[in-house]
């Protein structure tokens, strides 16, 4: 299991007329802490994409428990269960001081740069072996 | 079934540097497929609002199949197939010229200002009645 | 001068907990008319950028009057005063049903792939020879 | 003067087709900056919102010199230069490492909940009269 905790706080741009976290901003959120997980994990996805690669979205998920709040702080824990071969699953939850406020996933596949299915780099290969021997 | 289709052109905004839509962005895209829906059923979803309902989007779902592009005519098409009942799911494809660009669906309920699971308005639970009779 | 005239309706995503639409929102809105304008005079930015343009904003202003609401059909005109030479400059104006909302500029230069400054393409500097003359 | 610096990492939902960040995108920075400002100044918007004050935005603008890239990390600089009297004026500066990538400033002034504009809160005018005497 790959695991990473990223810290988020509510801006006021993400909140909505309903006064509470407009729901499709929880999607960047997810991004943040999957930005993080690659980083920790030796491969920034900056990086990555300079070396030619992309990393699409190819399915998005989430579940609203319980609404964010503007200035919330936010704990967004995004954690790679199975070992990927052609897809990448992550699965997220949103916490804010313990309580469970989303949960989510997506789904990803390393791409060229015309958008190709292409394998991932070795060293990535590497890498995820070694995580769920 | 009660469906629609609307239309929306791709903003610069709402591309990344993938150079394509970024997922996250459809779903202000489902929304206004949404609005749309409701409007057309008798039901303007600001006149909701002010009549004191809510109906917060409790689940929602995406898969990208091909990426959109800076100033794409779309259609997104917004379907209800089943009769809602505590729930409602409307489910989305968006198209481009006759292309299956992305699907999607959301889950809602009807609530209260505070937030509270409440029963929709007479008036939508008989146009549902009539409509999946 | 220039104009044109773009219609946008106000999606619930461009709301926030003040129940009207966050002002950072505008700027899109007047992307959106730019490039509805730029189309007109036959130089649709896809095509530019395709051509190896990029026409980067580097400045951009708003005064925001009155409040713009969720569902609120909106014309946003945007205007070219006088004739581009190395800066394009382009007004804005956001009407509901004859009210103005808030004004707005932006202010461009043509770049190539690289960001480095360049000539627009002869065939627009004709095009606003001929507007301006 | 009062002044504070808020650390933004620039997420890939900022960034656009142009390979950098939408300039739209900077104005919720200016807000996170503002949002730390005013708590740092013991008047946490929440609370002020809470306490029926809204603050709306009645001006912005930005200029933009060199482009601000995914994953970057910036500091936005904010600084109030003057008393605020009916309006509050914040300066913005945005930097990377040191190199100035973005300039703006924001006009506000205190309204009550129906937006018509009221005196800022007697303790908001003691802690200005302190910093600005």
């Amino acid at each position: 299991m790959i695991q990473t905790r990223a810290q988020v706080t509510v801006r006021y741009a993400e909140t909505d007329m309903m006064g509470i976290v407009y729901h499709g901003n929880y999607l960047p959120w997810f991004e943040v802490a999957r930005t993080q997980l690659l980083k920790e994990q030796g491969f920034p996805y900056r990086q990555l994409e300079t070396d030619g690669y992309r990393i699409p979205v190819l399915e998005v998920g989430a579940r609203f428990l319980r609404p964010a709040l503007y200035d919330d702080l936010l704990i967004v824990v995004a954690t790679i269960r199975e070992k990927p071969l052609l897809r990448i699953r992550i699965d997220y939850e949103v916490f804010r001081e313990g309580e469970l406020l989303a949960t989510g996933h997506s789904a990803h596949a390393f791409c060229d740069k015309t958008g190709q299915p292409t394998r991932p780099p070795a060293a990535f290969v590497a890498k995820m072996k070694e995580a769920f021997k």
